[in-house]
């Protein structure tokens, strides 16, 4: 008995910690005013295998099933096809339409660090917004999230449509825009020699090559050094880079959200702006999130090209996120009291453990059969603030022991009143 | 385009009560010290399949696939033979071990109403308790939850082994009791004459029939009618029920939970207590929760039947519950406030919403291209109880106009201002 490779069971402080991650994803969507929504995990193979869905790497990766209706279904790889699939089978949702959703996708490949066969995805996306306000929206939200999560980050964002008017100045030609896009993507991981490399092998003239090590040799440029070495400052990439550049100045994020010219990630289904989250420090290396805008996909899953689907979305890298905190000491979900039966007073003991808990009180109830000393000693050990201990001598005029642990004093009260002292205590 | 049969999408209204039942469950669980798991939905189909696993029904019903390793995976049917591995796979886990699980369960079997092919479990279960104190706590559990639900509930609770006891008093086969406490199962739902029926189809000699039918015309025996009828007083099973009666009696809960002597519950893997829960009028017959103990298939499938595993759970019936409150008003996270920039002010209407957002408030940003009297008017019809504008004189001065609808005064302060006055009527 083992498990699938690339799948994991969690439990215990780890899962206690993952939860308390996505409570912190969820409450930031909620404020920011995104909707829960929760999508099917089986689909049907032709909708997941559709030629406007995930690309022919992913499709690879696709478990495929049969039902016993010989059906050919598949397992979603993403949320995002699914949500353009709720999209279409409900003409009714209106636009703007904000939708948040955490859950499980799986990807039949090679299990490397970080990339597991069953893993979750934290998504928000929001349809029926043209203008930069959703980018800037999610940049604000993707801030936040880091904030809390006490994580400083860096968001580098570009414009698929800019970095392709780039390329054609070039003289790059149309089909290979996207190959030297996936190329310079890679700048930060294989250098400009391996940009080289990679160039090299591509049916692409010397001199286009060197102006395209020209551009990487810029290092760091702005925004303005590109459009006017290489005349774009009209085209619909450009203003769009403009535009998004100041309202980002004007809502202060400027200082998180760098604009870097060579990033494109590697999904072409990105029409205008893209962008990645990561470490602020660069110590931790793989992305922390990402997402852009994809205008065209819903549409054309849809099938209806006439109507306008502009979308924009955000991932989070739950998994990223978990390797970056995994060493911190991270407060969770701990008792609060500690109900102790002595003797034969188990129903006392549940009776007591159930007042505190029906009112919201985290509560352990320990073994009767225990010794008592052991049981203080975990209630020590892991820092349970109260402990109410119940003899047979209590049990038998209705009363409780009440202990406050940082104090080692004894109250011998009725429940009641030990429950709202307890309350009280944790108001105060 | 379709879902799947019997799969759904939910979000809007819908999945925001899903939500809040789920939390209510989470938070009730996280209270009677129950800790999360997460366990995988893909499993080796061998483990799925184990002879100590789901039984036949169950395995008919699995969804098979292969990975591109060609490897025989299953997607989980439930949330106890994952439980049962991850115990198995870590034998570091200390028993007592209690924990719950919510997530999603396939089962390629027929749709019916309130049978789905992919639907949410939500599990508790503790393992290393062998004392009746589980089951009890169990049931407080159920009581609270659905206490905070606002259902009332009935709890009905059996013994499959004094049941096995009553029918061996009977002469029952060893062999037959499996089938015979199948039939009774079903006398809810097919009335005595349907058990007269179905007894009819099996090997059983005249004088167990009639035995068994004068059983069922008990109607509603007490637990001491029937050890009196039947000279079981100290048999193993009729005293799990006499101390499991003893102890629902001193902790109150004798009301909500009824012995029922012909429950089984289908599963033939329950080793001693049973329960189902029912909506308390029965208008709703089906069931919304259930569980018992079972022993013993921990151990066999870890393969180590010298340690004792002592398990009971509890599942509810999350489609049921939905069912259930389905036409109830039910109040879900709405906005707070509508930030509503007019003229060319998005930046500082992203500005003011994320200020108010960061701090925890949900706040919703109005779309500048729509008509203010609309968007105003959506604000009363949403009954969102703030409004702040932005115009551009506002703007160019640093300032932003506070709305409170109720009142439908309005103060223009700095933008800080605002929001802490949100904030002060929020927690006023």
């Amino acid at each position: 008995m083992q498990n699938i490779k690339g799948t994991y069971d969690y439990f215990g402080q780890e899962q206690a910690v993952r939860r308390k991650v996505q409570s912190t994803l969820r409450e930031v969507f909620e404020c920011y005013d995104y909707a829960e929504m929760e999508t099917t995990i089986l689909n049907e193979a032709d909708l997941l295998s559709s030629k406007y869905a995930g690309g022919e790497e992913i499709l690879k990766e696709m478990y495929q099933l049969t039902d016993q209706g010989t059906r050919r279904l598949g397992l979603r790889y993403d949320l995002t096809i699914p949500f353009a699939k709720v999209i279409a089978l409900n003409p009714a949702i209106s636009q703007p339409f904000k939708r948040y959703e955490m859950g499980k996708v799986f990807r039949d490949g090679p299990v490397k660090r970080g990339r597991l066969r069953e893993f979750l995805q934290c998504d928000v996306d929001v349809v029926g917004i043209s203008g930069p306000e959703a980018e800037v929206e999610l940049m604000q939200l993707a801030a936040e999230v880091f904030r809390r999560l006490d994580i400083p980050i860096i968001l580098r964002w570009n414009n698929r449509s800019f970095l392709g008017e780039v390329l054609g100045a070039m003289g790059v030609p149309e089909e290979m825009k996207p190959s030297v896009m996936l190329t310079l993507d890679k700048l930060d991981k294989i250098g400009k020699e391996g940009v080289r490399q990679e160039l090299a092998g591509k049916v692409l003239e010397p001199e286009i090559c060197r102006q395209i090590l020209d551009f990487v040799d810029l290092k760091e440029p702005t925004f303005e050094q590109i459009t006017s070495k290489y005349k774009l400052d009209n085209e619909r990439g450009a203003r769009e880079v403009q535009i998004l550049q100041n309202m980002l100045q004007r809502v202060g994020l400027q200082d998180i959200c760098i604009f870097d010219p060579f990033l494109s990630r590697g999904l072409s289904f990105y029409t205008g702006t893209v962008y990645e989250i990561f470490d602020a420090s660069h110590d931790f290396r793989s992305s922390l999130g990402g997402g852009g805008r994809y205008d065209a996909i819903i549409g054309q899953l849809v099938g209806r090209e006439d109507i306008a689907y502009p979308t924009v979305g955000l991932s989070f890298g739950m998994e990223s996120i978990m390797e970056m905190i995994r060493n911190r000491p991270i407060e969770t979900n701990k008792p609060l009291v500690m109900v102790i039966p002595i003797g034969e007073t188990v129903p006392e003991g549940l009776t007591a453990a159930a007042a505190l808990r029906n009112r919201g009180i985290h509560t352990r109830l320990a073994d009767n059969r225990r010794k008592l000393k052991k049981t203080l000693a975990s209630v020590s050990a892991e820092s349970i603030p109260y402990a109410i201990l119940i003899g047979e001598d209590e049990a038998a005029s209705g009363m409780v022991r009440l202990k406050k642990m940082t104090e080692g004093k004894e109250l011998t009260l009725i429940l009641k009143e030990a429950v709202e002292l307890i309350i009280q205590s944790c108001e105060g």
